[in-house]
């Protein structure tokens, strides 16, 4: 590694605790919550270069660096956030958290409910895209952070900053939407119902309420983490990496683990079950089916678009058909009809949906350009 | 329905024993079973006019017409199947069985193991298209067939046209193989391994032996099914269909079920897993991820298919992911190289997989020409 193109070093999270009730859109309220979060970077005098990292289905606030020297891997995004790579450290003071409803330090469904010091388990809301967006504005307040230079997502990361240009189009001076949609489609939804379905009939779910039974969904966690990751990657690209190939060169005739493509999966979905939240996961995916900014304007993407007054980057994946460029493409149509400036990238890729957090080339000069110019506005 | 284009009437399912063992390519050895199927129109006196019919993943014998006046449904392919259909039972003897393996009356895992008294289960070999197509070739000789005027199939029921064509190419005239494969891709096992993952990893499959136990793994079959039910249609054609149109108009956050889609994918896995044997969907798809004819040559499949004599019919559909056109191609270069005669025909349809069971007008038009070519062969 160069010394331009290094590591934010070792991190630590933070946390912050509300106390002012936040209403929901299902109509419940959170008398109050904490959020973990970690930052890197400075906050410059003018409070005007804080980016904000928004998190996808699996994610979480630790996106880059390393608590531990010794940490096997460093945070999620850190081929995209540091010292010289595109969003540059040196330049950008980084907030990235763990959403509403998580399961890695934030208020969700295994914390415990303050009402009956028992975990929330089914009593937690089910929270959506505007209601994380709100929860994420308080914590700018708290920071100090009226406006932000950009705020970066992928998937359902993406949707959040999208959500945000609506919703306080005097805060975001940038919204990046990467691999993501202005919608999910009827088949993102069958996908997402197919993995709930899993965790719901798992004997070991209880109802949401497994914490008290000593059980773990992870039957069903396992599944639907099988099933995600085939969408996440494309059919070429599991095609080169995995083919046919044979674990043992020959057929079993049986039922125990094969082919590499099984035994990779598998092996995904054994680790996911065995830190993942339940409850999370099904949170997660209902606020990627929700989310539908147009559905307060009647459906008119155009309509619900209006009041935004961001710069857009939307970019997309050639080989992503879990979010494919047509749903981007929707998008950028809708941001050019309701008069935003935007720009758009559709990278070739082989990596599917998971290029996102992947390092193709033309990804990375994307975000680098796109990048230096909002360092620019900010600097300006 | 005018009276050129209609039903085949009352059928009814006749059994054929055999009692010389079977060696399976699994190494075992069925010392004997029956199979199921069913006949359409006669049998010329040259015995030249036979078309065998073979079923996909969860098909059977019951191709066409109806058991009785008042059935609700007919036959899986009674829309292919009768009097001056495309396989028109005025000049074609259709022969439609159950495979072996199955769960509609031909030798399966809920068969009884007469070494044991109990139902196979867990015991019952893994059997692959190879045996399948030997068994077919008994019930052949059975009824006196030397020689296929056709053999046709979709999806799985493709893949042994075309084992047909390679394991006995003097008794194939001609292969149809409509949204098939000459193997699966990395993504298709992959769909296939989190199916098989649902059954096996429900407390109802009790290893396979859930018979003795009054246990189904209905959770697991619902899953793999639903699944399943993704991948059979088109993105496209969902999108159409079911959009994201709520049952109730509003969303209700919760889990219960809410958008048309889910509805539609809960019933389908609902009503399968009341019928299906979750042993025979194991196996099945088994025969699925180990078809390769190409595995016995190297890996070349040009050379697998240097044997075969038949002319061949490819078919694919533009919407279908799950076998894609690409696949077809595929088999259609082969058999090119091969030095084999083939027609091919892309389809455009927005069934998606399905399509191969639908009646898209060029599909019809498509399999009404190849056949009548094959009606004027048998007659010469």
């Amino acid at each position: 590694m160069s010394t331009t193109e290094s590591s934010v070093g070792i991190v630590s999270a933070q946390q912050a605790l509300f106390d002012v009730p936040l209403d929901l859109a299902c109509g419940k309220t959170l008398t109050s919550y904490q959020l973990i979060f970690e930052t890197y970077g400075e906050l410059n005098a003018a409070k005007s270069n804080a980016i904000l990292i928004c998190h996808a289905l699996s994610g979480h606030h630790h996106a880059a660096g390393r608590y531990q020297p010794d940490d096997k891997s460093a945070g999620w995004w850190d081929s995209m956030i540091g010292p010289g790579k595109p969003i540059d450290t040196r330049r950008f003071f980084v907030v990235a958290l763990n959403n509403l409803g998580g399961c890695h330090g934030s208020t969700g469904p295994s914390s415990i409910n303050p009402a009956t010091r028992q975990p929330w388990g089914s009593a937690f809301p089910v929270v959506t895209v505007p209601d994380w967006v709100t929860a994420q504005a308080r914590l700018a307040d708290r920071l100090g952070i009226d406006r932000w230079a950009a705020i970066i997502g992928g998937s359902l990361g993406g949707m959040q900053a999208l959500q945000w240009s609506i919703d306080y189009p005097d805060r975001v001076a940038n919204a990046i939407v990467i691999a993501s949609a202005p919608k999910l489609s009827a088949q993102n939804i069958a996908f997402n119902d197919v993995a709930r379905q899993a965790i719901l009939t798992d004997p070991d779910f209880h109802g949401g309420d497994f914490y008290q039974q000593d059980a773990i969904p992870r039957r069903g966690l396992r599944l639907a983490r099988m099933l995600g990751h085939i969408t996440y990657l494309s059919d070429d690209g599991m095609g080169e990496k995995f083919g046919r190939m044979l674990r043992s060169g020959e057929y079993k005739f049986g039922y125990d683990v094969e082919f590499e493509i099984e035994s990779y999966l598998r092996y995904q979905g054994d680790k996911f079950s065995d830190y993942f939240d339940a409850n999370t996961y099904l949170l997660m995916t209902k606020a990627l089916d929700y989310f539908d900014p147009a559905k307060d304007h009647g459906g008119d993407l155009v309509a619900a678009l209006k009041k935004a007054t961001a710069n857009f980057l939307v970019a997309s994946f050639t080989s992503d058909w879990r979010f494919s460029p047509l749903r981007s493409r929707e998008l950028v149509q809708g941001l050019i009809a309701a008069d935003k400036r935007v720009a758009y990238g559709e990278i070739e890729s082989a990596h599917g949906h998971d290029a996102f957090l992947m390092t193709d080339q033309p990804y990375v000069d994307l975000m680098r350009a796109y990048l230096d110019r909002v360092a620019k506005e900010v600097a300006a």
